[in-house]
């Protein structure tokens, strides 16, 4: 066993010790009222840094500060960027959760709380292997930077800006993401492939004010029911979307590459089940792992309108709205989609009412090539920590900083997610396993290793 | 001026303090944590009937108590059941109030207040008519009883059994009910016609916890897509519900009565603009006036699912639901729309989630025939305190108990309202017009001497 190993073995239970610390931070990014969690939970990551002898530094940007550090200079060695989000998704509905969502607690070998695995868990992985080859062999065998964002959750606006601001500091060789899953329990995975997504909110306004359906229900556009008009027209009784253009630019696989995807070892009934619904739905002609990966969709994230408490109330509502996404696969432009829905949107409008068009995200998805060297050296450490190696998959869920990593710093983008389909990200009970924390932190050191061979 | 006029004049200030009084009490039946707020309504009620030497009884029920009183029994005189009831909507979006909605306050003339023109006002109107008898002349000069309940806004489920068990005991010649608008300001009505309602909720239920719309996005059916998708089914592009056998029993009018309509002094322009809404919409081929009153019609009334708070949450909602209502008009059968729906959300039904329908409220439209001799002791009435003979109208809301007064005591119904179209009815800021509210007393007294002619 190396003494980096050892190392990690005998500081596993401190480093739970401080991950929990992490965890018991409620930095919501989406609340406004967490603003002052926020830059803790910057402070925090940048203590981290420091103590390890990285040059760090915590920058203030419009939204939530980023985190920015580097290890001291190794001649003639690649340089690799670490990325990793501080900020966590909202926690409602709260009392869905079984604990409170900041007081990490330890159950069956995981540890729940909001942010386990979405990202703060994950992101301390590569901390600690930094911290093990500092404090093992007192140096790193690989020069690192670490770029650490607050607003992973709601759009990376600050960061898309300083990257774009700041690309000849952020050189580096390839870019190193944890924010994401294995393939299976047991089955560690490489993803060189993530859509890409496109959010929208609809504001929906009618009357100028609330009325009662009785009295005026039948002469007037009600918000609500276009609202359900608008969201239905978007997508098809095939499970296509329906704007014009869509899949214009939609890259289809080989039947090969469409092969190997069947190969791998996904038991549709099992994934139905796990989730609670009976039988695969979605886009005609796909599997249920296609329709996730490699096939556009269109998804409501959020209804409302009206009355929503007990019993019944005969109102017209003055306003309703929705919130909303595409998910987009490579080739597909964001910006071509805000533009045809904003066409559609004008055409169905009813008169009557009002609708308005906010853009929350966007981002291309990615594709990374499986034969960078790169990828190979996360291979090895992967099967060094895991005991097997990895298998090359795709991510139906969107990184889009992945897609500026690639366009601003052109470089090959490692993702090596730790976490399980099941961990509950953006979910009530959201959780990590300890047992793939330590492999995490395993995978990491050997990565410094396997990445300064290259 | 008649003795009774003048007791009415001044009696005036009191009657408005006892008004305030009644409206300060908050009253919202919808809401099952005002059940002690419920009875002290109920018992408000009993008590200015008591002061007025009828007897009267607070009748317990498996929901909110009935108010039931007799006056002293007047030989030869016709019987008149007066309907009225204490409860209110919900106040929300409470935000929206210029003053609190259970401190009745004087604005221009009106008294704003939750219930201060449903029916609070309207049914105190009636209780100061016969007062005013009992106190200048000692007794009524036609026989009344009084019969108000608690669950108006909630289906009148009590009275509805009530009336089913004690039609003998309810037995009159005619109800009165004043619990709607005049026709505009200044043009007093008679209502002869009522929409009917048939009002659900659905649930639908999906996966069986909220997931990650990136990660599982496109495998999985999204409840709130299929609610949007269900709701968007049932009306099509021209304004008609597409239930199978909707329009069936619809009794189309004849060519004179559609003129008859359009003869009523109405400005469709200044109708819209008072609601703020640009240009007529709804069915086609039909007035704005046409599609309040005689046209079936559907409304969305709330909606809700997933994310509904600041910023972008990529959520697919485990579930999602909405409350909507169908009107209806003479002679569609609620029961059959009831079994219509249910086929078709079966039908209608994707794979992968549950549609679960729940049913609010039901009740047939009602017509009442013009040439009743109560209808003109009616209009005589409210020529005396109204200054002006009123038209004969329709209105497009529900009073479902209407309909079982036809039904099981043969009655001819008086839709007598005082109120006004801008009152906010089921809207933040509710009001009612205190020049109403005293004609309405006067009327109201007139209208028992008008009776005692029949």
């Amino acid at each position: 066993m190396s003494k980096i190993d050892q190392y990690l073995d005998s500081n596993a239970v401190r480093f739970e010790g401080e991950l929990c610390e992490f965890l018991e931070i409620p930095s919501v990014s989406a609340d406004a009222d967490r603003r002052d969690d926020m830059r803790r939970a910057a402070q925090w990551v940048a203590d981290q840094l420091r103590r390890m002898q990285l040059t760090t530094e915590v920058i203030p940007t419009e939204g939530h500060p980023l985190v920015y550090a580097e290890s001291p200079t190794v001649p003639d060695a690649p340089t690799a960027l670490v990325y990793g989000h501080y900020d966590v998704q909202p926690t409602d509905p709260l009392e869905k959760w079984t604990t409170p969502p900041f007081e990490p607690t330890r159950r069956d070998g995981n540890l729940y709380a909001r942010g386990a695995t979405d990202d703060k868990g994950q992101l301390l992985t590569h901390l600690k292997g930094v911290e093990a080859w500092m404090d093992v062999v007192g140096r790193l065998p690989v020069n690192l930077k670490f770029l650490v964002e607050g607003e992973e959750e709601i759009g990376s606006r600050a960061l898309e800006q300083y990257i774009a601001e700041h690309a000849d500091r952020l050189a580096c060789d390839c870019v190193v993401v944890s924010d994401g899953n294995q393939f299976a329990p047991g089955v560690p995975a490489i993803t060189c492939g993530l859509r890409g997504i496109a959010y929208y909110e609809i504001h929906v306004t009618g009357p100028n004010r609330d009325l009662h359906s009785g009295s005026f229900g039948g002469s007037v556009t009600n918000p609500a029911n276009t609202v359900a008009q608008i969201l239905a027209k978007l997508i098809d009784n095939e499970g296509r979307v329906t704007l014009p253009g869509f899949y214009e630019d939609v890259v289809s696989l080989t039947d090969r590459q469409r092969e190997q995807m069947a190969a791998l070892p996904f038991d549709e009934q099992e994934y139905f089940e796990q989730i609670g619904v009976t039988g695969a739905v979605g886009e005609v002609g796909y599997t249920a792992l296609e329709r996730r990966w490699i096939r556009p969709t269109f998804d409501v994230c959020g209804l409302w309108g009206g009355y929503q408490g007990e019993g019944a109330k005969t109102v017209l509502p003055a306003a309703a709205g929705a919130k909303f996404s595409f998910r987009l696969v490579p080739n597909q432009d964001p910006a071509k989609i805000t533009e045809a829905l904003r066409r559609q949107l004008d055409a169905w409008c009813p008169p009557g009412v009002k609708i308005e068009l906010v853009q929350h995200q966007g981002g291309p998805g990615v594709l990374v090539p499986q034969d960078s060297p790169y990828i190979e050296a996360a291979a090895r450490a992967i099967e060094h920590a895991f005991g097997r190696r990895p298998v090359f998959t795709r991510e139906g869920g969107s990184i889009p900083i992945v897609t500026t990593f690639h366009q601003q710093l052109k470089a090959d983008t490692l993702l090596i997610g730790w976490g399980q389909e099941d961990d509950n990200a953006h979910s009530p009970n959201e959780k990590f396993s300890l047992a793939d924390f330590h492999r995490g932190i395993k995978a990491s050191a050997k990565l410094w290793e396997e990445l300064g061979k290259c």
